[in-house]
């Protein structure tokens, strides 16, 4: 357990807070939002002060049809534009690319010809050498980048050192732990969070905290890794996203103490959009159902198909996923 | 920030576990349970591994009318044998005691004609005199007792030294930190934790932590206290409690490492129980309304208020917050 660096009282200015509701909750509708939606989320993201916003996904067309999902899982450069023109603020914009699930050569632009900022790399552990290859593809073209490895509870600590130590070598500018299970603890994350740092201690290179809500931890993970000295922060408005969900963004503005972060901003927002977004049926956040899935270090999978199918026999879930450990 | 004891794989044999559902959960539904509720919740918790149940609290019957609540708000010995019989179980039953609005002379048996085996004591800071008198009390006539110092993060650092010398030197069992207005950090509770407990350090006294979650954070407040050595662990089912509520006891139940303790008993309770409870209209949980008054450390009522009226103007509810700081 390393100290923690900062205290409740002070600013950190090294901290970059990016809004993935998107993103991450495009994987609860299909990423059918409306552009009054998005456009609305992008321009409170500004006025409170949001470093980073996820649009979605850069998934490949030739795996995906594009007339099966909404357009935040292809992320066009005109969709984006539609939203945010040049985008004339302080706020950055970042997309998601899957390893072996983007067309990466042939989907990006350079940088100088648009308006994403930053590009991020979402692999599992064993895929590290094809994230690289994408990072590297990535920085060439002028984009900022990330590589965030999912799913990290499930890999031992010696592929972890190996990974971070092959991607100490690259230009990757922010590595990120991601717990796809929500089955850390703070005092599990905070261990990840060490370790992660010491591999990027004599580099500029920065660590991210991307949370899921499965224990009702997220918030709770997402600051105690942030006090260990991890600096970028995922989280979503209300939390929207897969399963569990995500820190919510509302608790994160809270708790951050630096001016310019705006909780009062996301009131409104929530109001028009969020509650009604809920109303509609779009469904997220924290149930037994995801708890099991998380103390058991699984894939929600399973807790999404008891949570789709409306299931309320808690019971009789929990003893399958015992008798299929 | 103190050290940790134990780890995660670890058994704390030392750690005992409170529910606190018909008392703290009683302040949602006026202490209306049904006995087939409470009987069920009774044999569950024996069935769970749980340490101690709490019954209710023993309030004045000259301050407050029986026929204007619940039978648990009294806790009448006949009603709680009418449940647990002599309660031939390893699981301690316990009722609550608030300063100033409890009979202690007159409303109690000695222990040994009564089922009930411990009393806490809750009191405001300034309230600790008259908690002492009561513990007194209550040790003469043959109970376990605790202090439940309440609002303690309204509290400054030489009352709660005061506080704590003065219960050092009494009879009292153990001390609770409460966390009334969930508006701690877990870096806080663990501040408040190693304070607590170097207090009693050469004593046999124990430290408990009891948890509101208006931030979200009632669950990992809760095992970041007893990571730092903090042993009593109140918790109700589902976090039924005031406002945002309390600790959920299934996620305490799946943290901890203790075989005595079975998770499992809980999912039919929660299914035939406490799915109808709120089906019916009863409600607690956190909601952004909590969160703020957690936030600005204060008394949940205004965000009570707001619930019960069933509000869903949160940017207006937070403007009048901080217009009345």
């Amino acid at each position: 357990m390393g100290n923690r660096i900062g205290n409740l009282m002070d600013v950190r200015t090294d901290i970059k807070v990016l809004d993935a509701t998107i993103r991450d909750g495009g994987l609860c509708n299909n990423f059918e939002f409306t552009d009054e939606f998005v456009r609305a989320l992008y321009e409170m993201n500004v006025r409170a002060g949001i470093d980073y916003m996820e649009f979605g996904y850069k998934a490949s067309k030739t795996m995906f049809k594009e007339s099966d999902f909404g357009k935040w899982k292809f992320c066009n450069e005109e969709d984006i534009r539609a939203i945010v023109g040049d985008n004339p603020t302080e706020m950055k914009i970042s997309v998601m690319a899957d390893v072996g699930r983007c067309d990466y050569k042939t989907d990006f632009l350079p940088k100088k010809d648009s308006v994403i900022d930053m590009v991020r790399v979402a692999c599992y552990i064993h895929q590290i050498p094809a994230a690289i290859e994408m990072i590297e593809w990535f920085h060439e073209l002028g984009y900022e980048t990330t590589c965030n490895i999912m799913a990290i509870s499930q890999a031992n600590s010696d592929q972890i050192a190996q990974a971070l130590a092959m991607l100490g070598t690259t230009n990757v500018d922010v590595i990120y732990l991601v717990d796809s299970y929500g089955s850390l603890y703070p005092e599990n994350a905070s261990d990840y969070a060490r370790i992660y740092l010491e591999a990027v201690e004599n580099t500029d290179k920065k660590i991210g905290f991307h949370a899921h809500n499965n224990q009702n931890l997220a918030f709770a993970n997402t600051i105690d890794t942030l006090s260990r000295g991890v600096s970028y922060l995922d989280a979503t408005v209300q939390g929207m996203g897969r399963g569990a969900g995500n820190c919510a963004m509302e608790l994160l503005l809270g708790f951050l103490k630096n001016p310019k972060y705006k909780l009062y901003e996301l009131l409104p927002f929530i109001e028009e959009y969020m509650i009604p977004l809920r109303e509609s049926g779009v469904v997220w956040g924290y149930d037994l159902q995801y708890m099991f899935t998380g103390l058991l270090n699984r894939h929600p999978r399973e807790a999404m198909d008891f949570t789709a199918k409306k299931r309320g026999d808690y019971a009789e879930f929990y003893k399958t996923l015992l008798e299929n450990e």
